[in-house]
């Protein structure tokens, strides 16, 4: 496994290092300790002497060999937050195949998202109704992203990550396998049965641009949240939230 | 009515200057537009000078004694987005009595509330389910901060905003006055009644901390979301609109 010094770590803000390596990286004891609970790969962790100092116990779990210790003013330099939680970790991705995304009765589709924050806390949404098949669309925002991964709060690690070369062939595959396809859209009428259907694709589309018509095309229903003002929509992470919830019940 | 130059607008940007002059910032055509129509008092203008020459049509409604022209430079140090509209105004702030609050049947209480974009959120989503009445602590978030109303997308014209100095006593003479307090919490039973009182107030606390011990003390009801996965726990402004949509269902 390949060892990065900090001047690399500091390349894999950028999308395409992280496309080309396989690994992204992960910040706090946190999230550390909910990729060490889902057994994801941690292949190298960087502390501040300060942490390696304050937290001697929390390190002798580690295996010497992957850790460094590095100057608080270096930590500052690859941190992402203004206040840097003093560790830092390499991670391999892990990808599932779509095989196994169909092994799931509910599957995520993220189409195109841009804001990460929006990303990150609708993985967080997913995970809490226990939605763990996720795909998501090669053109949007990544999914390794700092900001995605420090938004979903530890989800990222509870849930499983298809990435779409060719969305409109996979939601076709999901429908030939078996999984109606639902959109949200504010303007139209609602058409979800009563009873719902066992398996279930939610495709959740872009910030201001909705679902593509591509996607609208292909859509079995649509779940429209009866609006009761005068605001023009809801915010995408907060609508993701309420058809989960309803999709729930 | 006081006229600001482009120096004291800045000033603008802190919270105590706008306490003390009673007036906030708004940016963009848009929220201008939403800012007419609910008759708010628009005291100034700024357009930049592109904008003085595209949208003469849109300017020509504008009363010219309240318009001042800049030039691109100064209006950039002013806006607070890197794609500034070209449209900047002064807005005197509206604030509604507390028996003004009672004349509504349903009322949302933002106790200590930190992030701005999770306060603008959930203003629109309040606004997108009916509810005008909105109450807010004087230690949280001040709902007149830039971010703030970016992320309400023109609601903070379609609510009325009483400011609690003492929010203890405030959510007392709500309970008097007939309105039961609901509460979201995470880890307990929900105690919501079949049929739902006509009268309600919805506290939503803090991000991390949640509402405080005095706030649950005070509550007649609480309400927790189901939990279906692994997540510790929702975005504050994702678990504001499922408590909503429940609520309106």
């Amino acid at each position: 496994m390949r060892r990065y010094s900090v001047k690399e770590i500091a390349k894999l803000e950028k999308r395409h290092f992280r496309d080309e390596e396989g690994v992204f990286v992960i910040e706090g004891k946190k999230v550390f300790g909910e990729a060490v609970q889902a057994k994801a790969e941690i292949t190298q962790v960087f502390v501040t002497e300060k942490f390696a100092r304050e937290q001697r116990d929390f390190l002798a779990q580690i295996d010497p060999r992957m850790l460094t210790v590095i100057s608080e003013h270096n930590f500052q330099r690859l941190a992402s937050t203004e206040t840097p939680s003093g560790l830092l970790a390499v991670v391999k991705k892990t990808t599932v195949t779509f095989d196994e995304i169909l092994k799931n009765n509910r599957v995520v589709v993220f189409e195109n998202l841009r804001d990460p924050g929006n990303l990150g806390t609708m993985i967080r949404t997913a995970d809490w109704f226990g939605i763990r098949a996720i795909i998501i669309s090669k053109e949007g925002t990544d999914i390794y992203n700092d900001k995605v991964i420090r938004a979903t709060m530890g989800s990222l690690f509870h849930v499983e990550v298809y990435v779409a070369e060719d969305l409109g062939a996979d939601l076709q595959k999901l429908k030939t396998a078996g999984f109606p396809l639902i959109v949200t859209r504010p303007e139209v009428e609602s058409t979800l049965p009563q009873s719902l259907p066992e398996k279930m694709a939610i495709i959740i589309g872009n910030e201001s641009l909705g679902t593509s018509p591509e996607s609208d095309v292909l859509a079995d229903y649509t779940y429209a949240i009866p609006r009761h003002g005068q605001a023009e929509s809801l915010n995408a992470a907060v609508s993701f939230g309420i058809v989960l919830y309803e999709l729930s019940r």
